[in-house]
């Protein structure tokens, strides 16, 4: 039941909605390890999901921020030392993303320019501002730990993840550009994780899901990883065994990101690429 | 006087300012090598700068754009096949840089997020607009080539670089995901090139920009390239050279990109620990 | 037939054998575009390829050289420059490989260690012992480049590829760490180029080959590329055009490297996924 | 006084010589965090080493062995779970490196071939024999874990390290191979971490060693991480908290490998351009 691995630490926690939500999960290990928490989300957010059960649950306040304005990070981050009753904190988790342009419909290439402002807001400015406030606000401890969740298409094309690749390109960038100013002002470390595909409410929307995550488990050596594993890795992550690791982005996919191709898919295209082949030739041609 | 490398090319090159400036010197270098250009850049900075006189040295016309705005580029794609009398073009360089927050010296740990958006559509989502245009558009010709200019900022933190770190970022992740759209349509290829630090109108604006080259020349083992070898390495991505290189960064830096130290680095830093030695003992007490 | 890019040029390629070879590819190109040869390949190799004709085909030499060894390597260029009349070159090409362990089918999990020796000497470290012997002969002209072919498999593991990945992985290392100190001495630049499936005699040894190019193709935007075209971009690399690119490892594979999942291989994929769905329901019971 | 990160856990380590080693340090923290150790080194390396005083402060037995040789490894392996009276183990730490050409004074450009040879089969190859005897005889647990330690020579230059650097690009290349076998045989991981610069008796050897490590503790935003935190960081890696952390190189570094220039360098720079300044001109003059 827990290893007390934040024993005694205080954190914040961004973007748990229901039971599927990776937030929701790293939330329920942080209190197992011995964590107090609060739980924030946006105020409509916190009406329509689960966050308030998490919260009786774990014990933990919910409180409502639009962590697009500075102003809702600010009073959160007063009321949240108010409730912890101290003057600084010891961990954030951000694990939000909405793509309005996938939620109405619009490809990579015909992109509402509105609504891509609005996805790198919620999904990655965002960050840099609830970094922003905390840094002027002087609200982490020495050695305090921020973690967002990034996805592996910040580093290649996943079709229909479409603009969300670009944030999370921008966010795992915010990451460790202001990792290097908080480790130098307070030894904060800043990190990314980079989590296999997971059922949540926000993945969801993404088409053809559910093949995706089977092809993704047929790539990765060890599987596709369940949320209840990132939520312990997170959790060593804001532990004082990493103290070290900062302005990185790891990847916490069972092995996808650095497999080419594996056994399982060679199969799958083997017996596709044999009914294929009587249709094209070019490489025969080209080796002869 | 050039290798006819792109005889009969027709290109857009946006973000020639001054002879200082990467674009001035890709323009002139890709007439050399037979191309017809069209200068394009935001009407003001058409105003207060020199390229006219670039558009009489190479028979090209400037045309403002503000490629922030969709309407802009539009206008700006059929004026330009109008001039080339062509229904396609063959390639478009984007040299296009501007931070706010750095020219109002706000801190990357202080930033203005009205200006971070700014400099975000400027720098970078500008990019995703030239190209989405140009796609719906079919500008491009089979094999068309389209080039971004980043800056190795997008991989590892230089402080005083501040939030177009974060852009170059952005920029290089359109780069990527539009490079699998267009190229899928088209075979167009798209890429960005990262540069050694040039002293152009943007740059000049970083603080202690000069001993910053310096540093860059000193850790790049063949020093830092010139503007007008980046030209040439530019007019090699236009060609039909480079066919099936695509979705990537490519370094034209000397080699400052894969030294972590260098010899000429070491002197620097030896006599100069040499001093603060007297002052810390850390490490030789901790192997002791 | 060729823009001069190489005009007066003088270069020693390894590694062609037969007329599907990578390195006889870009030889017939380096000769169109204006450069004059030596190829050199294993004595034994040469008695049962087909490298003399393509010797007679460019005018160059046919010089046998076991690049394992020091001695042949330092008499192969003595020979070269003689042949040249010159007392120094212009590029090198390396493109030499071969896996003991393949051939003799022994898998990555059961290698024999005398094996493994061979393949990374006579496909990683002969290297850098043509570049040693050259770097201390003095051999190659200011701004001179070096190439070695790469291949992706050193970042990702593809299993067939078995020890030939750690080669690789040596190969970029040697290139990377060579090019440092041939850079500060000579301006000599040194990169690999890390190319699509090519069907040579070297990859046909590897299981399932086919079948694999057409994953490969499936996955690339702008599909496999050709060795003619790899070709024309190692024209480019060992041209003027590309003085400051150097210690870098290329991709030249139409973008299979940034391609985390094509359209293509997603209907392959949901296909197969399709008919293996009513066996499993791992994920259909993690969300619910 | 630990967490039980490890409890239950067997595991062998190799490479803890003195109280500088690495190894030592994680042998202290393993048994801390509830694990049973054994030790292993090469024999004449444990007569002249400390080794011995180690398994006495926690417990372990000290076994001899040259990893470079199979049949060692069977028989350690063999002793191994005799004295643990298992049938398997859990974890498995390679931290062994020696670099001849180094000892002996070759420098990059001046290789001798059979020392480099030894030095990667002491560095690199060691590791992958290590896991194919523990893969052939099934010697670890279903999401056992393996780490090998790294150094980020393996992506840039640092002309002192020599050699070494491509002994460290081979071992994560391995890690990397070998993480995909084992990982689909038994859901075994392995994984290598990038340290900071240790004062260790092998990096002892490089010169200038001091005031590198000074370099890089100016360039990294949390200062250079300490072999203590580091054998922390190695328990969590071991630990069930990061079972699908696979194939990774991670930095233990303090941040040093995402910073591209830190404010304390910049002052060291500043100061020695400014000297240097009156000599060179050649930025000034290109930007006039």
């Amino acid at each position: 039941m827990g290893n007390h691995l934040l024993k005694g630490k205080k954190g914040i926690i961004f973007g748990a909605l229901n039971e599927q939500s990776i937030a929701w999960q790293v939330a329920l290990k942080c209190k197992q390890e011995g964590a107090d928490i609060v739980l924030s989300n946006l105020p409509i957010a916190i009406r329509f999901s689960d966050t308030k059960e998490l919260g009786k649950l774990i014990g933990a306040p919910v409180l409502g921020a639009d962590i697009t304005k500075v102003e809702d990070i600010e009073q959160l981050y007063d009321l949240s030392l108010k409730h912890f009753k101290t003057k600084k904190i010891d961990f954030i988790l951000h694990s939000v993303a909405n793509s309005l342009n996938i939620r109405k419909k619009h490809a990579y290439t015909d992109l509402n320019y509105d609504y891509m402002f609005k996805t790198l807001d919620v999904s990655a400015i965002s960050f840099h501002k609830i970094l922003q406030v905390a840094y002027q606000k002087d609200l982490l401890n020495e050695w305090g730990s921020v973690l967002a969740m990034s996805y592996i298409a910040a580093q290649r094309i996943f079709p229909d993840y479409n603009e969300m690749a670009d944030a999370k390109v921008l966010l795992e960038g915010i990451a460790r550009n202001f990792g290097y100013h908080y480790g130098v002002k307070r030894n904060v470390r800043i990190n990314t994780v980079s989590q296999s595909p997971t059922l949540t409410r926000s993945g969801g929307v993404i088409g053809g899901f559910s093949e995706f995550m089977q092809y993704a488990d047929d790539m990765s050596p060890l599987g596709n990883a369940p949320a209840n594993d990132l939520a312990g890795f997170c959790v060593t992550l804001f532990s004082d065994y990493t103290k070290y690791v900062t302005m990185q982005n790891i990847y916490h996919d069972g092995g996808f990101n650095a497999t080419g191709l594996s056994g399982k898919l060679i199969d799958t295209v083997t017996s596709t690429v044999a009914k294929k082949k009587k249709k094209r030739n070019k490489y025969t041609l080209q080796s002869s």
